[in-house]
């Protein structure tokens, strides 16, 4: 059910470590092929099982230092010495072209991007608890006891975030979690504002 | 996919006559069989066919006055000597409890609705084009073409109330009406301000 529309729609998601964002991500994809999931630019090294172009853009700090200063990206960061960033003209492409763009990122991203583009749908993914993201964590069998306790920390910090996002979306369940995504965007779709192109047609 | 939540969601549905509206919300209730639709009172008589309590609650005018007195009615109208209204009573009963409820009204009930309940999701039902309106108008064979010639210009006079309303749906294919609306009610279910209680567990 695809209704003409002028411009494609930015979509942010976030949600703290261990949540299971990435599962989430790839049922909503496979459902919704017609969404441009954005690769993010970074200047650290490819990880073993990383892709160029599919986990991140893999580029040189020269190059990340050329996109900052032409102003080609929407937001960035500086984590442990290296670049994390979307491109803002990619998205424009995709955006303009009536494609909607699905971004993975950060709360402090996040914000960048709400101030940037006020017409972005913000959607934070929670776990059903705290207990249960432990689970989940230790679950992994990747990080250590000090490490989780420091991921659960911070999930709690993000949490206070959630009150600038629109949409809120428990992941309890995957095929639930990203049904509702769906939702979400087939109605953000049917906002009046996006769609006054049609009334014209009346 | 239900999820708690404190209290029901006010849904207004308004269109054009013709549009299809009835099918749409019959078929809306048929999958969401939780949502309460709310029955409007008035002062005219029953047409053959209508009963009391399902196509609307018919009362006598003193009662329908006392209702007005009583602060009873959340909008009403007079039109053609006869009096339609909505019982916030009611509405507020099932809303306190946690029940969905949709509202069938017109362009200015739905204003009033806008003004005393902001947190009212409100939609709007156009048809794909209004040679399409016309086509139905012909094809329903009750009424001739002057009232139909009536219809037509009322129904773009209302359609110039749609900037007010927070959706837009268009009735090309009814089954697609209904999904975009079930969609609607969805995503309002997980706007973050509805979903703050489940943080609190987090």
């Amino acid at each position: 059910m695809n209704r003409a529309r002028h411009r494609g729609q930015l979509i942010v998601l976030s949600g703290p470590s261990g949540v299971g964002k990435s599962t989430v991500i790839a049922e909503l994809l496979s459902v919704r092929k017609d969404i441009y999931f954005s690769v993010s630019f970074t200047t650290r090294q490819p990880r073993v099982g990383e892709a160029d172009g599919v986990n991140y853009n893999f580029v040189t700090r020269d190059a990340f230092e050329a996109m900052i200063a032409a102003g080609e990206l929407l937001e960035y960061t500086e984590y442990v010495n290296h670049y994390y960033g979307t491109s803002l003209k990619v998205i424009e492409e995709k955006l303009d072209a009536g494609i909607d763009v699905l971004l993975d990122i950060e709360v402090q991203g996040a914000a960048t991007v709400r101030t940037k583009c006020p017409e972005a749908v913000l959607i934070f993914i929670i776990p059903p608890s705290f207990e249960e993201l432990s689970r989940r964590l230790h679950g992994r069998n990747t990080d250590g006891e000090e490490v989780i306790a420091g991921r659960l920390e911070k999930a709690k910090v993000e949490c206070r975030e959630i009150p600038n996002y629109d949409y809120l979306v428990v992941n309890d369940k995957v095929s639930w979690a990203a049904e509702e995504i769906i939702a979400i965007l087939t109605a953000e779709g049917c906002r009046t504002k996006n769609r006054m192109n049609l009334v014209e047609g009346v």
